[in-house]
């Protein structure tokens, strides 16, 4: 097992825990928490990997079916003392998000494309389960309201371009632009930093007013 | 005309039904219900096709279009008298839901897939067609809540595995793999079995109640 | 640069201001805006395309992620006075429709589909990006139950087709289509013409009345 498989595996258990809580909220059986969970996890990678042109990663091995399994059970047995991790799975959602950060941005850099197009293909990758989740659930997406997240993988993925173009080895490169991701993400939550929200046209509002 | 295109004529116009009924009850336009009668009937396949990196089916043939067509005219003409069939269409969406599993098992298994990652494009060629119709209609979808549906699919797609295990000859394998999605559907359906629901965390409800 | 570039640009930029826009009115943040302002834009050529089994168009150039850019400081500029364009954006949204159905029709011909399927293809060219905006809105898309606007593609689709079997000059084929488009959206608009919703099921409207 390659070293870069654990933090694939705990992205992966974080995503799709998340995914499976939140679908416990709204009271799903135990098939759409899985499936939501299972999309949470693998829904990034898997739009990446069709606008790439090749098969979805989750297919060529059975790990990201088992894991979400796992999260399944982890949830339900776990159900009762579940919240007292939440920091643990915000750091584990948080080195998730920068490992597949990573992965996306080098899986597209491997089939040949622009550098600004890796970074987006790392965006995809870290933030487009969660989008597809809180679709499944009938809610706005959390991502565009909340949180410095999309921007988090961006940030990360101008980090690695910067590393490669200046001929840092590979594995520093990685290691340095997932740890931005993770950083940006938890120096963000902690302080509760948002992007400032876009207020509605001008004349609406008076409008309304009126 | 083959035999088995029979069948996946009648699961077509019963899906393509339900998408019309669904949106006729959200007041959609004439052009809404056909593009959600649409997608309901061919949403799962396309997934399917554009993960297994083939064509989507509906674009080699005009059957689909043409059959979602008929669906939608046969909601406006027999409007008042539909409900009186409700448990015809209840059997037509459980064949076309044990057929199209067992499209989507070969296909994936043709284009030589594990067996799991089979029995996955069989589940996901039956149950995601709703799931987009759900999306559409801007609802919860209704099978991560309610009833044994997509679980149906993956016992149809057990059925077919073992009977293919063992060399039972394809036709026999296709016809018993269908009629055991088609029976669990109908056994959970007029026994109300349904997958228990996860509830929320303990210290959610807690929380709220406090 | 090619004349018919101008109109691509136009009717993206159109696209993602009205993605952005709506995303104010729920008070998306930055990011937020601006992934709702490019999916809107690039949506439907990126569902085109990959049905079609080609990488999607906008990772071939950065002109959309910059046009979408642009679209969202215009509209955090010009805040206060946009409603006063409102009919020009209108305009500028009939302009892209029409040449975005010319443009998937085209693609999927020189694809070597039917001209059924070309018709389609120009449809989801020119509509899905509004679907998946509205969806992510966490809306029941608008096209679905107002105005005439996927079947102003469709029309346009038509007459692209007539031309085309009649040999007329491939220019005076795209001006015609595009400009039918155009013409069916600004005269349904302005004469308020819409279909017919289909209403629910007669029993039950029966049922709730009773």
């Amino acid at each position: 097992m390659e070293f870069t498989t654990i933090f694939d595996f705990i992205g992966t258990f974080a995503f799709a825990i998340s995914g499976v809580r939140l679908a416990a909220r709204k009271n799903f059986d135990l098939f759409g928490a899985y499936v939501v969970g299972f999309v949470t996890a693998v829904g990034g990678g898997t739009l990446r990997d069709l606008m790439l042109g090749t098969t979805p990663f989750w297919m060529t091995t059975p790990y990201y079916v088992i894991i979400t399994g796992v999260a399944l059970l982890t949830v339900i047995v776990l159900k009762k003392w579940l919240v007292r991790f939440d920091s643990t799975f915000f750091i584990f959602d948080a080195i998730g998000l920068g490992f597949f950060t990573v992965v996306g941005l080098e899986k597209s850099m491997a089939a040949d494309f622009p550098m600004w197009i890796n970074i987006i293909m790392g965006c995809i990758t870290g933030a487009t389960g969660g989008i597809i989740r809180d679709i499944l659930l009938n809610e706005v997406p959390l991502i565009f309201r909340k949180d410095i997240y999309a921007l988090a993988c961006a940030g990360g993925g101008i980090v690695y371009c910067i590393c490669h173009k200046y001929g840092m080895p590979n594995v520093a490169t990685q290691v340095i632009a997932a740890a931005s991701v993770i950083l940006i993400r938890i120096v963000a939550v902690h302080y509760g930093i948002s992007l400032p929200s876009l207020s509605p046209d001008q004349d609406d509002s008076l409008h309304s007013n009126s």
